[in-house]
């Protein structure tokens, strides 16, 4: 790899842009956070494991048709990716009660939900992400309703495929947040990450928490965690 | 009046049960909040002017033809109003940022939005009335599609008809909130109040707040801007 240029310094993760003016390097980081950030904490091996699961889900998600900017694994704890302008929307989907929707509406973690919910978020650290609406992501001029109407079914089609893959190796899908971007054609990409930093994994016979919810309830350490989630997908999807 | 009894305590006013059992007798409160009721003071006068107010606007709305549950004023703080089924929800109108909006969104208080913006909160105390957006509404069976189709489109005629109003005694309509009420029949149907405890108004020529951001923002005392409200509007259409 030569020098590169870094474009972006996320919580999880760098980007970096490369030598292919469509391609950028991401580097994933051993740190965990929580609370937006104001909690922090190294954590070694992390950055290895995220990098391997997002990349196994999004070939898997590749191979059912779902668009999206992975390319390939350069290093244990780097990939390329397709440039994108990244949409500032946090797009959350919801099988299950859990976490600040299970708090926000006094549906009971654990319970399922007749449908699966989605929830739009405004990417801004600044503002604390507020969830917003779809007159919000009009007037803030987000998306444009064509755009998110794509948006939509695509996140409902990632989640249909997301459950399918996850029952495969005995994970509940409880729900997962994901980020979309635009190529400069205009088409909507899925991008950004799928790991247990961004989905709430339940073992399925144990209901154990394969997620982040370990580092952000301090439950243990996450290494082994995310690492009991590799190997279970390495078994099934190599 | 008969003996009747409280079928319901709100922070601004009581609801009665009537001997009449499609009629409610609605008696406003000398009492004003904020913070969800976490601040709260005795406002001498407050109560007959909402009462006044919210019949004066109802009133209007109806020969507009808005369906709404007022009947008749009975007292100087006393009113009849149909009695419905309300639907928990507070419908949220926006045509100019301002208060909570202005800072979950980062747009500057007092820009004009380009559209008015419709805002869903699920009327809970308990849970402090979180936003909630189509999903929440559908899997909280809140109200059905249908509903909610009318909800909106009732939502942006009493807009329009509000502005209107507001313009000819020179208050600009900033935002406000609304309920609706669900009649035996099904049909839907504008409920609770419209005052300045429930509506942003600006003065046209100074801006100065006409509304319960005085008492919010400790600007000075209600009384007497609920009363050039009350005012104008009765130099106007009485």
């Amino acid at each position: 790899m030569e020098e590169s240029k870094l474009l972006y310094k996320g919580k999880a993760k760098k980007l970096f842009k490369t030598n292919d003016l469509k391609t950028l390097r991401v580097e994933y980081l051993d740190q965990a956070t929580a609370l937006n950030g104001i909690r922090k904490d190294t954590v070694i091996g992390k950055s290895i494991l995220n990098n391997q699961i997002t990349a196994l889900v999004f070939e898997q998600l590749k191979l059912k048709g779902i668009h999206n900017h992975f390319i390939r694994l350069i290093s244990k704890h780097e990939q390329l990716v397709e440039e994108v302008e990244i949409i500032p929307l946090e797009v959350v989907v919801r099988n299950v009660s859990a976490g600040s929707f299970a708090k926000r509406l006094a549906i009971p973690e654990g319970q399922e939900l007749e449908f699966p919910i989605l929830e739009f978020y405004y990417k801004d650290d600044s503002l604390d992400d507020p969830i917003i609406n779809g007159d919000h992501i009009k007037i803030l001029k987000i998306a444009t309703e064509e755009e998110m109407t794509t948006i939509k079914n695509e996140a409902h089609k990632i989640n249909q495929l997301l459950i399918e893959l996850f029952e495969k190796i005995n994970i509940r899908l409880i729900d997962f947040k994901i980020e979309f971007g635009r190529r400069e054609d205009g088409t909507i990409l899925l991008a950004d990450e799928i790991t247990p930093d961004t989905c709430r994994l339940w073992d399925k016979k144990t209901n154990d928490h394969l997620d982040k919810d370990v580092y952000r309830r301090n439950i243990g350490d996450i290494v082994p965690v995310y690492q009991e989630v590799l190997h279970r997908l390495e078994q099934t999807f190599n």
